[in-house]
């Protein structure tokens, strides 16, 4: 281990700051004034305190950054130059087509990142996932880094977070918050008020300490005693100038996001580039102590034609897979009862995380846990789980593993009103690159899919009921995700319904009814929504001519939309129609909603009725 | 002035409990015992120092009062029923189909409602902001109250909107939290430990008051504490009982949510219906002191052919909307210099409200002020959109009239890469009930936009671009909300193009050069995304056979299935292919980027001619 004078930590920082500035200037663009307040910072911590192996970033050892202020990235790349991970070469194709060195670091292109950064507030929530993940589930020793901007401790998500390490006491944690009084348009709420963030990270249970943030020698007892403190996380509150060292930009307004406007200079102010490196200390040998379970999967069983609700079957299907395999964790946002994911926390109770009503850090610690390797589900009303959005959104740009559950969709929930109703989720996670979404309408159609998420890659979205409804498939059905499932046909059939979850039973018994009158329809049970079963669909669309989707969810985004799509490769299209919810429900009994929406058996026969009455056979 | 004894309170606060267990076994669900916790918080709030005029709602010095754990609505019914708003025979038609008693309370039904909950955590924050607009712009002396439940206080939300009333020193608002220390599930974090959640509330610079929540004199004192602190908002942090007055369920688990076992023995413990009922004290005369100016609105004008972007044109345009009308406000979530709603901010200072990075409080804080009248537009990158989703949700629900603008759509931004990229913002504004969605592709569209923007209802949302494009539109063209324009027509167009924003430019490369190579094709610029100008897309359709919709955003939820949307009407549709980013980028220049995401003029042409070659002509 190579020992470090505060000299020579100097002029690490400084040379930190000149690749910071040498790649923006070499990009013409990035934030090298929001690097350089913190090179002070990330020197230290990596000459001093940071336990890494570049070469292994997978070992189980290793502690954990994250740049939380991702636009600071010419400072994390300066980092990784410094360290040995990549060239000079390869600095200078910062922010340039095809470059690992992206104007925000991700994990997809660079193994030394955690996770996705660039949507400020979501760093420390994510760090609050790994720490948890180290002192609950993995019991190694390592300790978790983030370095925030002080502009984004307005966001909210920022206190979840805070609230939910100071309550999980998390010592293994330390945030580094680069107080450089500056955000993107002007200063922040409170400047360099040090104090005043102290008194709002003490009050969330954290230990915190006040540092110059350029006096290397104080921000290593910084470090030094954040390390040393148990049965707190630590926060350590640095004073620091944007634009730190290069007296044209320093702590000035109205440079955010600009290369510096004469670079030679600023590296020559800066001492000019001395090439300094650094050896950052190995991580201790270390193996993980729990063993991952691995075994049957034996998942609960439902007879046909008994009565249960989808949000059980999740729940008793995610204990079993937890039986199976130890990789499985449950989080939930204090709805435990409802989502059902308390049968999990009831025989699994070290691999259960309540997150309390905080749907943003219930997403990011899911995040972080996966980072680390665990395999999370996290639940909640699928209504509020557009609260965090933008967290499942950044995970998408992660990469990040994680299955989300959405529970009380639908205005089949009935009495509690349109705030409690997940009416907007199927397009939510529609959109979200490369998701997989999935509305099951049974009990053993449910607890196969859970399973089936466990192998699928990206964000994996299940939508479960309140309500209970007939179990209408054998326990032994497969349910391929992208598949589809034909419930009724023949030869005859004048128009396919499409639907899913709580409207499959709507549209059975429609059909039979419609039957009975001699108008046989065909019935599709669209379980995966995303990937869709194009082939299925497009077979019904040249056999009956005509589709009609029925969807417990608003019309834009959801399965409407999703067959719509299947129809997108310039032939002809068939005819479509789409009942969903339309009005804005109010509190009414389930039965009630469904026939308010139009998407009860009633609305679905009279629209048939109505539409065969009008239509050219195929 | 009727002046109540305690002894009076008491029983005024039992009537509420009673009217709460009422409702509820009446409904057979509802929320009787987080309603029983805070009725003696709600009777001396009534009856001691609330000023408000049932008859006259919209009574400009009324405070106003906010249920932010909406789940508590029996309380507020019953406290609706004291006040002799409504009947008793109303109030049992609690949460059934038709009445106006919801589950969650909403103002679309109740004129005393302020804005709709339910879901946990926005209470505070739209508080917030109607006690903004009273500081800053009613300027008449009204109070505001926002009732919350302890477990919700985990939400990020919350101490965004904490951050922000103690920053501007809202000594108008006071939240009561009705600390019954069990949350959903069960216990909360912190319990019945007040001072936890004043050490929290102290650090964001409020002023705490500690009390039995069901001592009335001590909740009187409390109210009256609040009401002299100056400077500073206050929090009453009251430590009561969920279930309060019933042994059976008083501080009990398990039994949130269920109306209470033995309704009428409950009634009886509760001293029996004694028809207790509240004068509440009439607000004092009041005018709104400003003067709402209306004049002639100038909007900017580019010329045609000169290059602008579109988020200049945002900027200048409400700028001059602010000039021509003086209840317009702007807020922005620190990125006025970004977003152009600094442009206002110098204009128009006292108008302009600086949210921080606080998405979610950005949006409630819009809320609030359209709840007193005035029309916010409020701004941040479309991607951080996403952060404020449930609050935007819940809006829709509210009815509130807000406009939203997000800037930095799609790859075009360039180099900063996928976490400042908006692509799923269209499928999230899509989906909401009631919204409008405006993408513009040049500057005089875009001013014409914003300022009809200011004249619908609901939800609307525009969409502008970073870069700089052709202004293709002259100043006085008209751009009607559900329109398009049709950019290329011919008699023999081969397909169409349907375009909006960045992609009209590149589509119109395409055309001329599809025009020039024999291939004429048809473009329509579709800049209200929805409504949709369904009329214009199927007269495209019958002519020419084929619509390739071009977008920069995912191709779930956006322009594609808007576009797919118009032929849900049974009738055999068109052929349609869909262009959009398929991909997760990374960084590069935006010409880059369309040309990777497949959105570019080359791609249109490539993906064009290979269409018309294998097509069948219409």
């Amino acid at each position: 281990m190579t020992t470090y004078t505060d000299a020579e930590l100097h002029d690490l920082a400084q040379q930190l700051r000149v690749d910071a500035v040498r790649a923006a200037d070499a990009a013409g663009s990035g934030h090298p004034t929001s690097s350089m307040s913190a090179a002070d910072l990330m020197a230290v911590l990596l000459a001093r305190h940071f336990r890494y192996d570049f070469e292994r970033p997978a070992h189980p050892a290793n502690d954990r950054f994250i740049l939380s202020k991702g636009h600071a990235s010419p400072l994390l790349y300066a980092a990784y130059k410094a360290a040995g991970a990549l060239d000079d070469t390869e600095l200078l194709t910062f922010r340039k087509l095809g470059s690992r060195l992206e104007g925000h670091p991700t994990p997809q292109r660079l193994p030394w990142v955690e996770t996705a950064t660039g949507s400020l507030g979501q760093g420390l929530p994510v760090g609050v996932g790994i720490a948890l993940a180290g002192k609950r589930l993995d019991r190694v020793g390592y300790r978790v880094y983030v370095l925030c901007g002080d502009s984004e401790l307005a966001e909210g998500s920022v206190w979840e977070a805070a609230e939910h390490a100071g309550h999980e006491h998390l010592d293994n944690l330390t945030v580094i918050v680069d107080v450089n009084r500056l955000g993107q348009r002007g200063p922040t709420r409170h400047g360099h008020d040090l104090d005043a963030y102290a008194r709002r990270f003490q009050a969330f249970g954290w230990h915190t300490v006040e540092t110059d943030g350029h006096d290397v020698a104080a921000v290593d007892r910084a470090y030094a005693e954040a390390r040393s403190t148990s049965g707190q996380p630590t926060v350590i509150l640095a004073r620091t100038l944007k634009g730190k060292g290069v007296a044209a930009v320093e702590d000035r307004e109205g440079l955010h996001g600009k290369p510096l406007p004469e670079a030679a200079e600023a590296v020559e102010e800066l001492g000019g580039d001395r090439g300094a490196r650094v050896d950052v200390q190995a991580p201790p040998a270390a193996r993980i102590l729990h063993a991952v379970r691995s075994g049957h999967l034996d998942l609960p069983r439902y007879e046909v034609g008994d009565e249960a609700a989808t949000r059980d079957a999740f729940g008793q299907a995610l204990t079993a897979l937890g039986t199976a395999r130890g990789d499985v964790v449950a989080l939930d946002g204090e709805v435990g009862d409802s989502t059902r994911a308390e049968l999990f926390a009831k025989e699994h109770p070290e691999r259960y995380f309540e997150c309390y009503i905080a749907e943003q850090q219930l997403v990011a610690a899911s995040v972080g846990m996966a980072v680390r390797g665990w395999l999370p589900y996290a639940s909640t009303f699928a209504a509020f789980l557009t609260r965090a959005h933008d967290f499942v959104r950044m995970a998408a740009i992660s990469g990040a593993g994680i299955n989300l559950v959405g529970s009380h969709a639908g205005v089949a929930i009935g009495e509690d009103g349109p705030s409690q109703m997940g009416l907007e989720d199927l397009a939510m996670f529609r959109a979200v690159h490369g998701s997989t979404v999935l509305y099951p309408c049974d009990a053993n159609q449910t607890a196969r899919l859970v399973g089936s998420m466990a192998e699928l890659s990206g964000i994996r979205y299940l939508r479960t009921s309140r309500g209970t409804s007939p179990v209408i498939y054998p326990p032994h059905e497969e349910f391929p995700v992208g598949g589809s499932k034909v419930l009724r046909s023949s030869g005859e059939d004048r128009l396919t319904l499409v639907a899913a979850g709580a409207t499959v039973h709507e549209a059975l018994v429609a059909a039979d009814e419609l039957g009975a009158a001699g108008i046989p329809v065909r019935v599709i049970d669209l379980y995966s929504v995303k990937p869709v079963d194009r082939g299925t669909l497009r077979e019904a669309a040249r056999a009956t001519g005509c589709l009609v989707t029925v969807e417990d969810h608003r019309p834009e985004g959801g399965i409407g939309d999703a067959v719509a799509e299947v129809f997108d490769d310039g032939e002809p299209g068939p005819r479509l129609v789409r009942l969903a919810v339309r009005t804005m429900p109010g509190s009414a009994t389930p039965e009630e909603q469904l026939r308010a929406a139009g998407i009860d058996a009633a609305s679905i026969v009279a629209g048939v009725s109505l539409l065969v009455e009008h239509a050219v056979t195929p």
